[in-house]
């Protein structure tokens, strides 16, 4: 198995997964986790991409603490994904018209012009999967972000890929 | 709603999920998750009990870094519950007797006598969620372990429960 196969098998297992939960850091050092729509599969960087308010709670504890973790979950096939990442507030007004879909108007009604409309974006830093009922600890697959920047790193024994992006 | 009835709403949500995501703070203040069992049901003073072993890297992080987020996903029925708490490891045979299940042999052959047989508590400080399709936004009610004190809370227009344990 290759980095490559491994980060194709991430994608499909995202796919269809609607909703994920992004885990942020608060002022006062405790996890929340909340539901949040993926808006496209993760980049071709490594990137995950999410629609969010910038006055959000979760804007301003990025700020102070850009390590987040996504997880999916897909209680169906048993599939459980771990997305260890570091976030930024994007407000960039092209990126923001690129990912606009007409769903977003639910939580924006002003379409992708509204003042307070932000990307929050996740650099991927590491991530693992388990696959399949009873697949808590045998089939662990991590790898990092070393597939985006062309970094060659060792596939271990237990299938568990380390090195830094 | 009382706090009494969110809080049997929010058993009723996590009582059929089998795996929920724990999310730990490493060394890096990287985030990482990964699906663990709920070994019984939340307990009465607001704790979630899990077994793990005293050598894996959880262990280490929870006690570099106490807070953790439990993530329960029905993506059935489009449930979303976020706990966040404070992870302890817990070595008492007693407990760990008492809340033992045949199906642990997985994981400790040896069974609860094994020497890296441990709990791992996590009481709750917050919790929060979102109930069935779309609702990520609405519909979210949050309380704290104030319920578990006896201290009492106001229940505010939007439905969230601020309050300290």
């Amino acid at each position: 198995m290759t980095n490559a196969s491994d980060y194709e098998k991430f994608k499909e297992m995202i796919k269809d997964i609607d909703l994920c939960m992004l885990t942020t850091v608060d002022e006062h050092n405790d996890l929340h986790s909340r539901p949040m729509s993926l808006n496209s599969d993760v980049d071709e960087k490594g990137n995950l991409w999410f629609f969010t308010s910038s006055n959000s709670h979760k804007a301003s504890e990025i700020e102070r603490t850009p390590n987040v973790n996504v997880s999916f979950i897909d209680t169906r096939q048993q599939h459980y994904v771990s997305v260890s990442g570091m976030a930024e507030l994007v407000r960039d007004r092209e990126k923001i018209k690129e990912l606009w879909k007409p769903v977003l108007k639910a939580w924006f009604p002003d379409g992708p012009d509204q003042a307070d409309v932000a990307l929050l974006k996740v650099r991927m830093t590491k991530a693992e999967y388990w696959d399949g009922p009873s697949s808590m600890i045998a089939q662990a697959v991590s790898f990092v972000s070393a597939i985006f920047t062309g970094k060659q790193v060792e596939l271990g024994e237990n299938k568990k890929i380390e090195g830094l992006g």
